[in-house]
């Protein structure tokens, strides 16, 4: 984690390189970069601040801040009307945390660990919600790419827009149920040894400027892509499934991966299967309604999309239902993951 | 239940308004609200007979009568060659069963009841047949939706009566299963607290006036189909797939979601599942056999029949296989219903 | 087992109509009987041998000789430019293991033993391996169905060899996951009663002349198939996904029946999942090597074959996660498989 600081020096080499109009593969690389020790800045800021404010407030500081930096790329890439780019992404970070995450915790936990159980109980909520998350999600597409073929655009809208409030209200309540009728399920605690180590105030001042400085390094970041992906012959899903959800969970990632090592599987799988259930309840409707204020985004996944999202989220329900791993698993996870950058990186 | 009866005024209500020509959107409320204390009658006089008939008789007359009022809807829809109608509301019956019924069931019965607990190997038992129903439906329409699209119309058909033929046995040797080889699974005693009240002759006679009225209600239920779809722009498969079921299960529904109020979920989760499989195993082939008497009817599902059928018994068996429920889990469920709703009203 | 060796009279018919020039129909019907035999034979040579190798090679061994005959047959029919049939003997090994083997013991072994069970844990752990490698066989299919229709011949292939080549390294860590890290797992010791009958020298000899011969049947059989599906109007795709992988699995689906016969339902479990799991990490992977020495052959699989995998493994694993079976769930698992038989029948 700490390790991740040092990639902080990108953020003056990127800013140097967009006056200096670097080439455009170039930029994409630096600002990434840039990105990674950014947002792992923002998530231990979020941490501090809860310490704070009491584990309520905390947690859905946590819960909301936990995908903020996906979350501004996105907005960035939206505003720059690159829809194929952030729907790819918002799959992309799902199929990640599933099969990328979860399967190198998995493996690299598995190496150290004969077998490594974690609680059924917790993971069981989280990703049977995820399941159904996932296929609400899916209806309007299942539906436009079958049924409905010639459904007007307007249409389109007014039925991703519902589908978008029906998630964000699950997504409230959710809450509501994690925070108030059932907080006992989820009293696990996930932090025990760690204290707050800032103030308050430098932690609210580091969360401040980490988003400020995000949000500049993603207009780097986007505006970067169509060039790129023209000069090189990348393809744009491929930028949004695969690049942009590695760059934005990075920080989350090692994190993962760091607790596996420990034999907290637990965690490993919460942070990888929570995150994945933020995105889709919390990160795609709220793009969803801010695109509202530039040109209406559809939520309809192209079939690939909608197939990589629906298979990940069924082994995240076959995983969880084990209650235990190995690093075969762990390398079958990743296999999959494999499988489907190729296919994308051949398009 | 009782309040139900209430409704019963519909039946007057309907026939004068068929007589008067009332609007076919009126007739066609009239005649579905008529309809719905009906099968609750029908579904009580059932039982009642089954006091007097012994276990055995009674659960095969529970089991045959359960979805009566949906078979006898579905038989002057097939007579009025509604076969769109048919078939969506057959699906629509599965779909609504486990997201609308086990829904509200969960979600009502969970603000009451923190968590509630249901026996697993009773639903497991149901929920896997259900399962390889299901799969067994679909096949012959995933084949024909991929592979086989110039497939001639007789093969159609030849197809489809095979695999009612299939289902058919596979219902007989469910009941051979459930009363005769294995009846101890089945032991749970769901109607403990009640007795017979009523004669057996009276409970013949309700059955019977029940029945008959029932299908005078249904053909005027079917002939308002058509012109109400045309003149208030609603699509036929909307009326198959969300009206009908909740009509023909209404009393079935309050029954779940009485049971769930109860802390009963072992009932209310059966009565969702066991009326599915009779849906899949009973209904569809009768009504595959029927339409043979009028114009053959194929057992093809269009694509988004099927991907909801599939969709909502996967939630089903992972539903079962939790073997507990609370309020955010039959949200979740509801919420899955809504989206299905809103995108079918959309066409 | 022993009665099927009567079947060896076949070897000289089928030589004999090849000669004399029989009817394609005849010669399919006569090599395909000539082969059940064999299989066995080099089934029970295969085993004799791990007797004399100890456990780990004898593993080995047999891991890797279990599908020898099917892929003997694919080889010649690959050479034949036969890819239709060789891919769809792919799936068809797979389905027929899970519905046609596992259906029959459990349909057979129930009969006789009211409940089976069987070691859940031994079962999961390839169960979900044969989940994700059967996803992960789909993604090109998946993804060429879908997003990428123009992709260029040579690219599938490409892709074809990057997956081909993903899933045999998962073979190989597979076999070291079951023979060095986590054999214990695997304990469960399938052949306690048996002991070496035969000679090592016998046992290899053997092995060799039932290798020999099956590759001469298969030539024969292969030979027949285009003039067979002409004359008597069957389509490859049926001789393929039904006939081949029955003649070829013959003698272990009897082993399977006879294990549940004998309520050893761990041992018809395991042979139907690791036999399934083996066509798709070995057997598919070795062909796809092959076929680049003769014209390269894609892993694209037609939709339809695509989803009746993807279906039976999750069959597969539904009942594994159960951990036990009667009579009905055998007969629902033959009738997904007659549903899906009558189907390719048709075409």
């Amino acid at each position: 984690m700490k390790l991740l600081r040092y990639l902080l020096i990108f953020i003056p080499i990127s800013i140097l390189g967009e006056f200096l109009h670097f080439s455009s593969t170039l930029l994409f690389i630096f600002s990434a970069l840039a990105i990674v020790p950014l947002a792992g800045l923002m998530g231990e800021a979020t941490e501090e601040i809860s310490f704070y404010s009491g584990p309520k407030i905390g947690g859905f500081l946590n819960a909301t801040f936990g995908n903020a930096t996906e979350l501004i790329i996105s907005i960035f890439a939206l505003k720059a009307g690159l829809f194929d780019v952030v729907k790819a992404s918002i799959a992309g970070s799902v199929i990640g945390n599933i099969l990328l995450v979860l399967g190198a915790s998995m493996f690299i936990g598995g190496i150290h660990h004969k077998v490594q159980k974690f609680n059924k109980k917790v993971v069981e909520v989280s990703s049977s919600m995820l399941l159904f998350a996932v296929i609400g999600l899916s209806v309007p597409a299942i539906f436009t790419h079958t049924v409905n073929k010639e459904l007007l655009n307007t249409k389109y809208e007014s039925l991703s827009v519902a589908v978008a409030l029906v998630m964000f209200v699950i997504y409230l309540l959710s809450l509501y149920f994690s925070f108030f009728t059932h907080k006992d399920i989820y009293s696990v605690d996930h932090e025990e040894e760690s204290r707050a180590s800032w103030s308050l105030k430098s932690a609210i001042l580091v969360l401040v400027i980490a988003t400020v400085i995000i949000a500049i390094e993603s207009e780097f970041l986007v505006s970067a892509v169509e060039p790129m992906t023209k000069s090189i012959g990348l393809s744009e899903f491929f930028v949004g499934i695969i690049l942009i959800p590695i760059i934005g969970n990075a920080a989350e990632h090692s994190t993962a991966v760091l607790m596996a090592l420990k034999n907290k599987m637990d965690v490993a799988v919460e942070i990888a299967i929570g995150s994945s259930l933020q995105i889709i309840l919390f990160v795609a409707p709220v793009l969803i309604f801010l695109s509202l204020l530039f040109k209406p985004m559809s939520i309809i996944f192209n079939e690939f999309e909608l197939i990589a999202l629906i298979v990940s989220v069924f082994i995240a329900n076959r995983v969880a239902n084990d209650g235990e791993s190995n690093w075969l698993e762990g390398i079958q996870l990743l296999a999959v993951y494999i499988i489907i950058a190729i296919s994308f990186f051949e398009i």
